[in-house]
């Protein structure tokens, strides 16, 4: 199949995404804001099939043929209101408008209803992969309507990662799901490097390897249950050596980690939607502490350690190599089951109809967080599309169950020996808090009850009641 | 003193604020929508001062010499929206509107914003202390502007509550700045809470205590460095007896607990402005999961545990709740520590002058997390106001450095027997990540660069950094 489409904004995720379509055959109309970038693109791989150059959004428009489909690749927020803006009043009724970059989903949401009244239909799509997935193949995840999919869909899939044949894009719902489902993969790819980063920091405070060991020891994780593209290239940074000084790369990075505001949405998303995100959460204040570069400061001259040594675990390097491994295998578990949540949590408060094995399909290739980890996670929504949370399905139940000794050790260890393991140790305390017969929140309930008349619920009885806590303790219902 | 004061709104909380405004010796011309609430308090508490009835907005304002001040004691959201859009018209310039509900910090912005044209100022006003509190002296934290304060400042300081003469009312900063530290109040209020359930959660399993007999460990707590309200009403709490059933009250109450949106808004504002509040977050989060009943039903049937005794701190019971106490107390440190940054960062964001001194000061008493501490807290902003943060001040430092040896013991014990603590664990890893002398954030830093080319700055060199990973592995400048 081939067709056309066009193309706006030629930074490198454009380009990228640009060139991906033309490989596939299709005619694709660019267009660039500045010249340059135009000319850039096609000097440089203009023989890479077939590219229509456009020098106005009117020429953008002009040149392609209805039901027109143009892709938006430009920075989230104003400058992709500035582009809608100028590109949606030349569009007719019957043609799509793909925003292809990192937007709000709420954002997604007002902009589908302001499009809809002209007729034009807006698809929000989340696009991972960085450079080289939108060069040769990202998971996408569109969002808008069933008739917009039924014109954009098919090309978008063309040019999406494959897994056996199946491509790395699904119509995930309508509206804002696609941007939405995109900012929890981001979330999710938060703790997930959090907890790589953690589980470096233990082997090598724990056991003394330097960064290329260390990569190593990644690079034989990637052999087993954790294989993923963020591991493989955890050994690759790690074995890297800085060309000017010959020390390992990772120890002339500065030691303080950015962010650009996905990880922050999903966790102030998961807060409006109550569902606990806390893998995503620690992730995203861990990079915040790094950057808090006068408190470190202040911190690092005058605050004490525990001032212990890991003796014990030195003298046994396989045992703690294993546990660590454990521990993140048994962390990410719970930081997928966390995201899954608040997909189906999402979907639910936003109508929208989220198919949660259609998505870990998707994800098994061209983003950053793909794995074969995912292709078990498919097959468990697969056979469960009900399931209340990853972690009671019995293969996820029993691979946690056996990774847990480590993971115990290890968050145990840390805290002993004063090595910062929030991701693990938040992840272990939402899977015990999970599991517990009964929660302390019994507690607070009753202290609630106490300061402000909040009222309680029984565990014996229907309704809510009030304890007289200033007169005679009597309990009334509330 | 005594002045004029008008309160719309007679529910608990603003019944209370108005007897306590006339047993100040204040004429309160009272107002609520529907006048069987205006009944009901004049009927009961009639003969307490000199109460005016108002049975109209109209009323209301006719019955108030100018410049007349008005309190709003409603809903925060829209029930808000609606009485300003009621009230606001009938004041004239130089007239003050007061909410003193628990609103969005930005509404309050808004609110400002939009009756400063006509002239009226707007009094954002945080109120802390519950119904005992409003009736018998609340914490008072007013935003708005200082002209506001002179004219509302002193009535408010006549009925807060008072430490040594000094009244819990401070002008905090213009328009949102009362209702953002109020906000952050609560969601160390939060905090404070989970760390107490976590307390009571670890010697109830680990000791095997009675709920009555940990109520007896925390008011002997309530006697040393803790000495809090909270604490004081744990142990009330705790002691207390079904009269039902005759089992533990904490045993009767559903373990579900509710939360009313001021902990999640702390930690969406916290999230916006970069500041790790990871104790808040993960006491807002164990909430949320307390209440996943489906989740936690199909969890506790199927989910094992770590199978392990306590065996070696039963040995030592004295030793064990000296740790937990240590814990709780280092962890709360932490949990106000994070609270204070996020104030001193909404400040330097909104442009508000907040004085951390003069807060701690007014949160003394008042208000639900009045403690003695605070009394500390003021000390160490009195005498470093640049401060950076609390863990580095010289009497916190020693405090945490006495008491984490029972802290790692504590979070370490948790994990190895399957009790959760999040809140203890997480304050753990952010004292250790605060204090490392190297992040594992470069890790991070270094997997951006590879997979989305995001660069990276040096330990040894100014400017960003990209490494040409997919060719020759040399570095650029970006």
């Amino acid at each position: 199949m081939s067709g056309q489409i066009g193309v706006t904004g030629l930074a490198t995720m454009g380009a990228n995404l640009a060139r991906n379509l033309a490989r596939h055959g299709h005619q694709v109309v660019v267009h660039n804001r500045t010249a340059a970038k135009t000319d850039a693109l096609l000097e440089a791989h203009g023989d890479e099939g077939d590219f229509v150059r456009a020098d106005s959004p009117q020429e953008l428009v002009d040149k392609l043929e209805q039901p027109r489909t143009v892709v938006i690749m430009v920075a989230a927020g104003d400058p992709t209101d500035a582009v809608i803006s100028e590109i949606a009043p030349l569009l007719a009724e019957g043609d799509v408008l793909v925003d292809g970059g990192n937007a709000r989903y709420t954002d997604t949401i007002r902009r589908t209803e302001e499009l809809g009244g002209r007729g034009v239909h807006f698809v929000g799509c989340g696009i991972s992969g960085g450079e080289e997935g939108a060069l040769n193949g990202p998971s996408i995840m569109p969002g808008g309507s069933a008739e917009a999919y039924a014109i954009v869909g098919p090309v978008l899939e063309d040019i999406s990662a494959h897994v056996d044949g199946e491509p790395c894009c699904t119509h995930v719902g309508t509206d804002g799901a696609g941007h939405f489902v995109k900012m929890v993969h981001n979330g999710i790819e938060y703790a997930d490097m959090q907890l790589i980063a953690e589980a470096y920091d233990l082997l090598r405070q724990g056991l003394g390897l330097s960064p290329a060991e260390i990569g190593d020891v990644f690079a034989t994780w990637n052999e087993g249950d954790l294989q993923s593209y963020l591991i493989e290239i955890t050994a690759e940074v790690l074995r890297h050596t800085d060309g000017k000084t010959g020390k390992p790369f990772v120890d002339v990075v500065l030691d303080e980690a950015e962010q650009k505001g996905t990880g922050r949405w999903t966790v102030q998303s998961a807060l409006d939607l109550g569902t606990p995100v806390s893998g995503i959460a620690e992730a995203v204040f861990a990079r915040a502490l790094s950057g808090h570069v006068d408190q470190r400061k202040a911190a690092q001259k005058v605050l004490p350690g525990p001032g212990r040594d890991w003796d014990d675990q030195v003298a046994d390097r396989d045992g703690f190599v294993e546990s660590v491994r454990q521990a993140l295998y048994a962390a990410k578990v719970v930081a997928y089951s966390q995201g899954f949540d608040q997909i189906a949590r999402g979907a639910e408060a936003n109508g929208w109809d989220v198919d949660r094995a259609a998505l870990a399909a998707i994800w098994r290739d061209g983003c950053i967080i793909r794995a074969a980890f995912l292709d078990r996670v498919r097959q468990v929504f697969t056979d469960e599309p009900d399931l209340t949370t990853l972690l009671t399905n019995e293969y996820f139940r029993d691979a946690v169950a056996d990774a847990q000794e480590g993971w115990r050790q290890v968050v145990a260890g840390a805290a002993r020996h004063g090595v910062p393991a929030p991701g693990f140790a938040s992840a272990l305390a939402y899977y015990d808090g999970l599991r517990a017969e009964r929660s302390p929140a019994a507690l607070i309930q009753g202290l609630r009850d106490r300061f402000g008349s909040h009222t309680y619920r029984r565990v014996d009885a229907e309704g809510s009641f009030h304890t007289m806590w200033s007169e005679d303790r009597r309990e009334v219902s509330a």
